[in-house]
């Protein structure tokens, strides 16, 4: 079965809702902008470049039903749709990217009737989805020759179809690996606390016919140390210009491990996930979530005594002389990022 | 309230079942050595000195009601106790050696008829467990010269009351501490699978008034690189020779940050837990565990789809050259390990 996790049907957006994963697989038809604000911050959509299209099919959904011809009430409504839209989750580039693109076509054709305008607005919106769908392709394509027959490949949260449109980032470069004939063996760490990894990432790559392994966050030092990884490979949430990468909680730790156990650590991300305004990693900011997400497992059975003070960022920020390279659709980025990063994604 | 971790009690051993922790603080008795190997295997009871003292009230529980005075039968069902009660669990040193001491006490006293033999197997047994009660108190003492007013620490796993008899190793570095006046903030990993760090530390951490905080194992690495750690401590559950030492999975993981980071990493743990005849931490057989522990939250709600393979070691090695010292009863060792170990352990 082909999967799709986003996209335009019946006048609304059509999503997976990876809150229910792995138990069922449901589609969500989402008709409102503050229920697609909702299903942003509740994960039920999650992954950096999923959002960048969720985005642009948010703005259009915001703006669609917008009467009459009031140009500048027009612009005002997209503003504050945008607005909203950007304040579900703060660390994911992809998203601003994807709403920043939506509201230069408007200033682009502001000269055009409001009608023209919403029509360029959903042409980009399903420009953006395609656009992803090709980026991740060639990701894989870059990410190629960095796997090998019989390797064995951590990875963290989920970088995958589910994060993307239809083929993923991370585990895009394992899907071309497959397609190319080699065989992985892929361990996935859980990822707490909403264990994306362990509900998500294990359901898609056997979905996928791919060999995986769970395994507890804590264990990957072990996997290292017997050797039982050879590659590290991770998407991205928001990358700096000098390289700096924000994704999942526990993406740091994995770097400094497989630096230490001389493990390469990649990171797979389209170009929509560079904020090159951003000078380091330092400037990113990170989202800090709900404290039940970690004492209570899903909001159920408590797992601590009532109280208990909780530490939950969402994110953490790999420093870029960690990375081993950087895979995006427009080429592989290696050190020194700086002068790289700029050479390849402005290209 | 004084929390007393493991007893003897109306001719049972009675243990605080952990896996009830921390909903509700239950008191076990246990009569039979069947009973108790599940116990163990369940982590009803569990931490390496507590399992020591468990393992000598357990060798007298299973050889207390042995009729008549044949030695040699004596002396054979005593071995089959010790088989039996050491099968329980792999890794933990101090289990085999609470085992080893009760049967040094047979041996020698194998000229003393069979009730006596028993009656001095159940002093041993005591005795175990007295001079765990003191054991954590000097390493209390030794840890001392290292905490500082203000520091903030962060552990794994529990290495505290509920580990030990009434006041921990890692943790009990924390109580003495706090003994004399300074104030710590604690970091709490939760650590997965089994959420011994959210279960219990912070429960106990509280119920002592210590400031906790709890996150998620794959949080460790944001904090320190944030300075929100100035200090790592961990109990152990056994040290080779060399200084390796295997605790709790995650524990290398910590171990490797903090060297990143250039935080100090200690061991907390009592002359016990060392076994001199092992040269190094490869040699140390690594217990792993039910699958089910990390595809289900408590064997309860399955997180993952069903068939998901899973690697599930419950401890990990520490290479020597990560640890800044092991604070024993005995003092304190720091490196060269493989010289100054023998010099403190066994003086």
């Amino acid at each position: 079965m082909n999967l799709k996790t986003i996209s335009w049907k019946n006048n609304s957006i059509r999503i997976i809702d990876q809150t229910k994963l792995p138990g069922k697989l449901v589609f969500l038809k989402i008709r409102s902008l503050s229920l697609l604000w909702r299903a942003i911050k509740e994960l039920k959509v999650r992954g950096a470049p999923a959002l960048g299209g969720v985005a642009g099919l948010g703005v259009y959904l915001g703006i669609k039903d917008f009467k009459g011809d009031d140009k500048k009430a027009f612009l005002r409504k997209l503003k504050e749709v945008s607005d909203y839209l950007g304040s579900s989750r703060p660390t994911a580039r992809n998203l601003f990217w994807g709403i920043e693109r939506m509201q230069s076509v408007a200033v682009n054709n502001r000269h055009s009737p409001v009608p023209e305008i919403k029509k360029l607005l959903f042409a980009q919106a399903q420009k953006i989805i395609e656009e992803d769908r090709q980026a991740c392709r060639r990701i894989g394509f870059y990410a190629a020759r960095f796997f090998h027959d019989g390797d064995a490949v951590l990875t963290i949260c989920n970088a995958g179809i589910l994060a993307t449109i239809d083929y993923g980032t991370a585990l895009g470069a394992i899907y071309r690996a497959k397609e190319d004939g080699k065989r992985l063996k892929v361990y996935a760490c859980e990822t707490r606390p909403l264990l994306q990894g362990a509900r998500l990432t294990t359901w898609e790559l056997r979905h996928q016919g791919v060999d995986v392994t769970l395994i507890c966050d804590n264990m990957a030092a072990s996997l290292m140390r017997e050797g039982k990884v050879k590659k590290v490979i991770t998407g991205a949430d928001r990358i700096a210009a000098n390289g700096d990468t924000a994704n999942k909680i526990g993406t740091l730790g994995l770097a400094v491990l497989a630096n230490y156990h001389k493990i390469p650590f990649y990171v797979a991300a389209p170009a929509s996930t560079f904020d090159l305004k951003i000078k380091n990693g330092r400037q990113i900011p990170i989202e800090q979530r709900d404290a039940k997400e970690v004492t209570s497992l899903f909001f159920k059975q408590p797992i601590t005594a009532k109280g208990v003070k909780v530490y939950n960022p969402a994110f953490d920020v790999t420093p870029h002389e960690l990375i081993t390279a950087i895979i995006t659709d427009q080429g592989v980025v290696e050190p020194p990022y700086s002068k790289n990063i700029r050479k390849i994604i402005c290209k």
